[in-house]
């Protein structure tokens, strides 16, 4: 199963959404994009089509049960139909989100997805993966419902502001560990928008062997384990997170071998990580290791699978037990302070 | 894509829990059927299982998002894992409510089901369809996940009484007119419990060919589009809407023609009918229109596909606009009125 991607000028999405197979499109919009956008999309007016839109509240904020109820409510209050297609607009949680809606209206409709982040480019949008969060933690309550097409228009980036370029840009991070010919293109001051590509091909070869996450697609977690759990504690952004989450495992599970290979992309990324979130603070165990025990890739109540790297473009997954990954933590305690201080 | 469907005693139920493949089984049960049945189940104690339950309000009451935000915080409060496996104890509301928890918790883990009603045994529980309801009408808001393994047990039906045997058995009358075998299976005064068997088989022949419905599994809906509109407006039970719906369809595409093999069939069945709901009224047009254009089975804003009947064993789907059926409500005015006072 895999989606349409296509790399196109923002002019065009009017007519991409013009060509669906459908007389109804239910846009779910990020409320700053829309205010940002509209006019310019213009989106509202297509032939032939009746259009709705709901606008989400910006961020994470959008993922939780009452925006879903009331998404739905206004769609389906609207005689909405099994041929309806969910157009998402937005970033990763807008994306998240949206696909939701359109798994569980009537069932599941179509949907396809306009992503306008770094992140959401690189990874959100891209294998079905949508969801909600709950309480206990991220993208707890959710599915796997692929968008038919993703419409990649990097000109959204100009609107971007450094923050969520750099959080965007931390999942390339991950990238370039995952795969060496992405390693290889990341050259000193490599512009991002030129990476988009190849992250995007490669995430999308990966989901369409192991759609449900048997299997290979595991290995696109690597780093978002510690990734999640720090991105909760300290409310960092999400690939922000998923660097520290990175740096924390190669720590853990090789000794901080590949500290100075990660560093050097961040920097050749451009990436501003800023210090440590635990910089002059002990490392939050507990809470840490809470969040792990909730963490949606626990597969018994003991044992985690994990994805440690072993070379650069290769990794494996392990499946550890809780106690391991805390005497672990316990015995690289000063190792992980040191990682604060750079 | 299908379910393990076993047919067994009360007695053999904690066994079958025993034997999942899980250190976790989270119970779903109904309210009611946990008062009844806890003390004989004794599902709360199994050798290596660590088990939760969460108890249900009764009826469609729990199909809605505040039940369901409640039940996945529940037990993702509770650490659970992908590996945890969702039980079901109660009717089809339970069921569907139950998949619905399985479906999105983690993205989904595994579930079964234990139907303790008469229409979740020949119907509910079948088919991997779940789903909440929403204010727009039943089972708007949904997903396809199929439970791993059915449990029948028809000693649970003792403990019914006659409304929701006559509710179930109303499902049987749609299996009668779909499929032959069953059709000559009903004799004068048949016992239902005799017909789950085959009413179980029947669908799950039909659900396996196509479990998305693109195709041959709409006949199950047979009775059901009119059906789930009549429940919405007079709140009768499931069943007994469906029987109203399939006498209504008569009534528009077939001139009346099975109206006696109809009702043949539900006094064999001993279905307590009652009165038509409008009788004495003029049929609410208007508001079943509105129900109509909300079904899921809309398939454009002018289109809804529709089961007919074409002989006793013998359906075909129609895709009929709303216009038509409007006409078709209104000549039929008269028919309609005196099936009222039957």
């Amino acid at each position: 199963m895999s989606s349409r991607i296509e790399f196109c000028k923002m002019d065009f999405l009017k007519e991409k959404l013009r060509s669906l197979d459908t007389d109804l499109i239910l846009i779910v919009a990020d409320l700053n994009v829309w205010s940002l956008y509209s006019k310019t999309l213009s989106l509202l007016n297509i032939d032939g089509k009746n259009v709705l839109l709901w606008k989400a509240p910006d961020g994470e904020k959008v993922k939780d049960f009452e925006n879903l109820s009331s998404a739905l409510d206004f769609f389906l209050s609207r005689n909405v139909h099994r041929k309806a297609h969910v157009v998402s607009l937005g970033g990763g949680a807008t994306s998240d989100f949206s696909g939701m809606v359109a798994a569980l209206m009537l069932r599941g409709v179509k949907w396809s997805t306009i992503p306008t982040t770094l992140l959401s480019m690189v990874d959100a949008a891209i294998g079905g993966k949508v969801a909600i969060n709950s309480p206990q933690g991220k993208n707890l309550i959710g599915a796997f419902h692929h968008p038919e097409n993703i419409w990649v228009c990097d000109s959204f980036l100009e609107t971007l502001d450094q923050k969520e370029i750099s959080s965007g840009a931390g999942e390339i991070v991950k990238y370039a560990l995952l795969s060496r010919d992405i390693y290889a293109k990341i050259i000193p001051d490599v512009e991002v928008k030129s990476l988009i590509k190849d992250c995007v091909q490669f995430k999308e070869e990966v989901v369409t062997e192991d759609f449900k996450e048997t299997g290979r697609r595991k290995i696109l977690n690597f780093g978002h384990t510690f990734g999640h759990a720090i991105e909760k504690e300290y409310h960092l952004p999400h690939g922000i997170s998923v660097v520290w989450g990175i740096l924390l495992m190669d720590i853990l599970f090789n000794d901080g071998k590949y500290k100075a290979d990660i560093f050097k992309i961040i920097e050749n990324l451009n990436i501003d990580l800023g210090e440590s979130p635990w910089l002059n603070k002990e490392f939050p165990v507990e809470n840490i290791m809470l969040y792990l025990r909730k963490d949606k890739k626990t597969t018994s109540s003991e044992l985690i699978d994990l994805v440690v790297l072993k070379e650069i473009g290769n990794v494996e997954i392990l499946s550890v037990s809780f106690s391991e990954i805390e005497n672990k933590i316990s015995d690289k305690k000063e190792d992980i302070k040191k990682l604060c201080s750079i």
